[in-house]
């Protein structure tokens, strides 16, 4: 019951956000329709903490790009390991966008091209999964 | 200015979202410390619509298990096709867990192992990506 309300107060809340402006900017949250660009990234030196930091402030750049919604930086969890697991990579971003077009900015947003210039450099290998929320 | 005024608004939701309980459950948005756990399935027979629809379904059983936070459930999305984009697969899982313990109780919640009981008959690959919160 208590989940049973919880659920409905999501909803509930989420129903406002999609409808809510504040100062003038939509307050939107995931949902149907969004696209969540999901990277990883493989640091070249794998084993340097200063670069590994030194990508996490570069990704935090990406945050003051307009279209994107929400951006969170991940390192590899300290979950149980299983065969399924992919744990080689050294930092993840998650960047939601409302729509295709959002992401497509991003692309070429010139926050987004200093970000490639300035710290390309760190890593060797990226992997990106676009998801379309269903 | 507009977009400083959403990110202090955003800022400001996200500390009371922290502090406030509704209905006896604490309502926690992403933060820093959780984890985010992100499956790619690879569809037996990528061409079935059918078969994507059916894991969807089963995938959104996954909400009920008490220590998701959020889960939201992707296909390939249309962005433009660059080498460093994976869009082989057929759907995508991403849950937030609160903490380590969250995400373990949900691998063995009942409501878990019957989705990989149910399910896994359609799906002939799994690469998953844990991710800590920074």
């Amino acid at each position: 019951m208590v989940k049973s309300n919880r659920r409905k107060f999501i909803v509930t809340a989420a129903g406002l956000a999609a409808t809510t402006v504040v100062n003038g900017t939509p307050n939107m949250d995931t949902e149907k329709g969004n696209i969540a660009h999901q990277v990883y990234f493989w640091l070249k030196n794998p084993g340097s903490e200063e670069d590994r930091e030194l990508l996490i402030k570069g990704i935090k750049t990406l945050r003051q790009i307009d279209s994107v919604q929400k951006l969170t930086i991940g390192i590899v969890a300290a979950t149980e390991k299983r065969s399924v697991i992919d744990d080689s990579w050294g930092v993840s971003e998650l960047a939601l966008f409302k729509d295709l077009a959002g992401q497509a900015a991003y692309q070429i947003h010139p926050i987004h091209l200093d970000f490639v210039k300035n710290y390309s450099h760190l890593w060797s290998k990226v992997v990106i999964y676009d998801s379309l929320e269903v």
